[in-house]
């Protein structure tokens, strides 16, 4: 691609092309709707989530908020320009209250900053960070919460 | 259908008519292989789960494992002819080795006893237990698991 990485749209772009490569992702139909250098947002419909009791699956919360927090580490990297494979290692998932309504997840970092996780990848090959993921309630709250470790490791 | 709560083929497919009714199951194309009173199996194709690594997603793996143990505690209820809705209320996730294979999930109680459930759920009307799930690697040990609590309101 010509565009700088800096560039919102494009890097939507990107992250979104990356997601619809995997036969899973593409299946749940989801949408990279807005990323800044805090937080990435996502959403997918409730018809390709429904389960049993007519409200989001839990096994798509799951997903979409490890997505969330995978997409806004990758956002990293790429506007670093660092090559890396980044891997999930460990989840803590609560999930609150049953939802619904089309599922929009939101992932931020949960704690240190990007300058550490860039400075470390740099310097030792691999880095980790833990992100946390929600998917917000129409009426206000969160129906689930998603606390995330992602390890990165350098590949170029 | 005619059959006893206790024919263990007949539940398999009760289980299978189950999982195939919630479409993000149906995309994931599983299969529930095998069951006794203490453990539940279920396989996916890797083809229908495969990341940008070409391992099987994360995402996928959890869903496997939270739907292994759902379908575990929901045969439990089956055998016992209780009407209860089961949702899982939080999860641990390790992702411990990238996966290169099909996926094979099982599931089984993690601590306490199913009579002790049962009970609960038939004097209080709603009850709770704590369910360990992994995902075999082919090779001998595991690419993750799963320990999640699963909480059943009687309906019936």
């Amino acid at each position: 691609m010509d565009s700088t990485p800096d560039d919102p749209a494009q890097a939507l772009r990107w992250l979104q092309a990356h997601y619809e490569a995997m036969p899973p992702v593409a299946a749940m139909r989801l949408r990279a709707v807005e990323a800044d250098a805090d937080a990435l947002r996502l959403s997918a419909p409730l018809s390709a989530h429904v389960n049993d009791k007519g409200c989001a699956f839990g096994g798509s919360l799951v997903s979409l908020m490890t997505l969330a927090g995978w997409g806004l580490a990758s956002l990293r990297l790429r506007a670093h320009a660092l090559q890396a494979e980044l891997f999930v290692a460990r989840s803590e998932v609560r999930y609150l209250a049953p939802l619904y309504a089309d599922l929009v997840a939101e992932a931020r970092l949960a704690e240190g900053g990007w300058d550490a996780f860039v400075a470390q990848l740099r310097d030792e090959g691999r880095a980790r960070v833990t992100i946390e993921a929600s998917v917000a309630l129409p009426e206000g709250g969160v129906a689930a919460t998603c606390r995330s470790r992602y390890v990165a490791i350098a590949t170029g």
